[in-house]
């Protein structure tokens, strides 16, 4: 409950106190039978005397709005005054006043919405592998402080400089195109728009160049959030398979279809969520296609500079320039909190996504791009990414030799050069989403691979994420699996609700 | 020109400095003649000593990739491997292969959009009118400097917590729950989404709601911002007059028609840009009109907490809370620059709009979340008002003060009793567009009325913003325009063309 007490004015701080509360009551924001916090923990919250609360209390009490019961609290005992004054619904009230009139609005909503998968977190979790995003515990806390700090002090007129660029902060622009010249993309400064993360890139995207009855082209399985960005509706998603023995696309499936194929995705580096890196064969094959049929084709690298061993792939940029989205972010390198990411695209696409953009959020906050960039020019970016390689290869190395020490041997996966995670299949009979019931009874949680498929969803996969819990708990946790698998004590569990609405990353 | 050079690294500095410019040049990220930095300037930005670049700069002389002029600089003197090397397309290439691609993909966009309007600054501008809101130096810099500090230190769980809360920060919206209940809206923690801004808001709802055969009434004038996130392709507006002496609206226009009314938008505190308050029976009306016909309305009510006279009228949640969308900001009390606002609307809609939001942006950075919610906890944003309101209603008292005393006798404007801005009409045989490019020529910048016009622009009006210069500058900058407009020296001279992003805000 929040109140603020005004030093300066007239009503004094009980008066102040007694007529928001009343408000509160009168509007139904406190409802009825709602529990007051303590006299001492208001005061302490407000920042005033006990027995100044205590009189306010007296005053609603001594008004009917509330009542004390020794022992249990304080509690409001009066109705909101708004409900019971509120006008007639001409033609009578439907059972829920609300829904009666927004319901219908919804019967066929416009562009149709998806929430993205999430999970209901158990009090007490001992191992997660569900996000693929690296841990709080492994941000530059204090240096990114002092970047805040001095920025605030020093860099102000850019921070709170008002109607700024919406394609990004130039300076920002600045360091990343030599950033991203060093990692085989060419972007300039009308090719790079800095966007408030990578779904922002793909929602323009879509918003731009896929109509209703258009479909578009996805690795099946693909990150859930891309798929909710892309097909809100869940419409027109065609599927790109991605097992390394892939046969090569039939372009003709894309182009000679009602539903024309107007838009490419794919994650060639560490693919969310198998973990694998796309062959140059199949780079070229989509390089092609883009060019020959003027389909444009979404690179989400986001994973792209977190590679831990092998030789780096031409990026798909690099290969056809002129029809390639290149879409990266600083999300996984240190922390998606932040929402910073950017857009390399051809010059006349990059020009219209600005104004999308504009017209979609103005611009990224300053505040974040300004701390950004003092950053990465202090160094600290690469310093980071030093170290997040350090540390998520050793976590991968954990994950890997746990689960072929404690996994059954019929159970597959492929350690991955890269990216936060693995991809793991289990026999047949066996179905991740009941394993993902019993395993969170025992503190352990991880993503099924079903929540992956948009089509043709498999039940015996799941991807384990690396990132987040360090090389014991790794352990612990893959055993703990290991175990249940072992024990086959898989029945038809159905796992617990969502409620949440915490984005699987 | 950014170049990071890493110590830990093999390759000696000068080595790393020449790879990545001969990088850059090979890639055509600096083309063909373009001028390097001096090598002083590059040894201080990189950090390195001037010998260094130089032997750098040598090799890559040496290699002919780059020539020193003496006298003049070092250029680049070798073209773009990249472009030499790119394939042919399929059947010739067309003058601008770009273009030639991209350009058919754009000549029936899927969502139009429109750039906002925006301004070519002047080198010297003396007077600036343009801006409805805070200037940088109205913001509290220390304190916000201090809440951000003292957030990185201690909430740093909450500021890279992975997978946030897409409604919004649970504090924050806590925070917004009183200080909404305090100024006459009932919002609850399922009510009330946290937004990257109002703009985000708007665009949003049009998504959900709005379909490409609908349409929406909108105050003529009103924010182009707004008009451009409502309606991309500038199609279904219906005009709402704004002036005081407005009829009754006769709803059977909305409903009647095949393009049904599916949104109502309107600014009741403030409006932007004519400054005037919605009468109390215009608010019965709409909010009648909302019920009746379940038409969404959003009150968009970004300028409503500055006001500075007169009793605040009832806001149209309070009158209708079923069917508005009330959307506010801390951009006006605050800066624009962080991106943040706020929304309150029925549970259902709520619920939707936070899908729509994350698969948008995922959720609002909770940096900058977590660093408004400490300044607001200390009472700052309390105090911020109160700071602005005072200098801001000095500022308006000076513009209405020089208005009278140096404009003509039969140009109109009224005192706004809040917001930002003024909103003068000047003589019928006046053009404020020609106005505007005299204007220019002494310092002086403003908007023009039409701007603000989807339908019937008036050419003799224009909006003066008066936050961002004080009473001394006002006075100045108004008696110059008087002037002008004195000596009636107004041709038909077109203002210079818009060629930056800058929103008018």
């Amino acid at each position: 409950m929040y109140i603020h007490v005004d030093r300066d004015a007239t009503a004094p701080p009980y008066k102040q106190i007694e007529d928001a509360i009343r408000g509160l009551i009168e509007r139904g924001v406190l409802p009825f039978r709602a529990r007051l916090p303590s006299t001492r923990d208001l005061a302490s919250e407000v920042g005033v005397n006990r027995l100044t609360v205590h009189k306010a209390y007296q005053r609603l009490e001594t008004d009917g709005l509330i009542t004390t019961k020794v022992g249990s609290g304080t509690f409001v005992s009066s109705r909101s005054l708004r409900t019971q004054t509120e006008p007639d619904l001409p033609g009578g009230l439907p059972e829920d006043p609300s829904l009666g009139v927004w319901g219908p609005l919804f019967v066929n909503p416009r562009l149709a919405t998806r929430a993205l998968p999430s999970m209901t977190y158990l009090k007490e979790c001992s191992a997660s592998f569900v996000y693929a995003a690296p841990p709080p515990d492994l941000f530059p806390v204090e240096e990114f402080r002092h970047c805040t700090n001095y920025i605030l002090k020093r860099r102000g007129a850019e921070v709170y400089r008002v109607g700024a660029d919406a394609s990004g902060l130039p300076s920002l622009k600045e360091y990343l195109i030599g950033w991203l010249a060093q990692h085989d993309i060419v972007a300039t400064e009308r090719t790079l728009v800095i966007t408030t993360g990578c779904q922002q890139t793909l929602d323009l995207t879509r918003k731009l160049l896929v109509g209703p009855d258009d479909s578009m082209l996805l690795e099946n399985p693909s990150f859930p959030g891309a798929v909710g960005a892309l097909s809100p509706s869940g419409t027109g998603l065609m599927a790109l398979p991605v097992h390394e023995s892939a046969p090569p696309l039939d372009p003709s499936t894309l182009v000679n279809h009602q539903k024309r194929c107007k838009l490419m995705y794919v994650t060639p580096n560490f693919h969310n969520p198998t973990g694998l890196t796309m062959p140059l064969g199949r780079r070229r094959e989509l390089a092609d296609i883009a060019l020959q049929y003027s389909i444009p084709l979404i690179e989400d690298d986001v994973f792209g500079a977190l590679r831990y061993e092998g030789a780096a792939q031409p990026s798909l940029q690099s290969l056809c320039p002129r029809m390639v989205i290149h879409v990266g972010s600083f999300s996984k390198m240190l922390n998606p909190s932040l929402r910073l990411g950017w857009m390399v695209a051809p010059e006349p696409f990059a020009e219209q996504i600005t104004v999308a953009k504009q017209a979609s959020d103005l611009h990224t906050s300053t505040l974040v791009q300004t701390a950004m960039d003092e950053f990465c020019r202090r160094g600290l970016m690469i310093r980071q990414l030093k170290r997040v390689r350090r540390v998520f290869r050793g976590r991968r190395d954990a994950m890997a030799e746990a689960l072929h020490r404690y996994f059954p041997r019929d159970s597959r996966w492929s350690v991955p050069e890269g990216g936060l995670s693995m991809w793991v299949t289990l026999p047949d009979d066996m179905d991740t989403r009941d394993l993902l019931a019993l395993a969170q009874d025992r503190g352990v949680q991880f993503l099924p691979g079903a929540i992956f498929y948009f089509s043709g969803s498999r039940h015996n996969c799941m991807r384990l994420s690396f990132a987040t819990e360090n090389e014991a708990v790794i352990d612990a946790g893959i055993r703990t699996l290991g175990d249940i698998i072992g024990k086959r004590r898989l029945r038809l569990i159905r796992p617990a609700t969502c409620q949440d609405r915490r984005a699987v990353i």
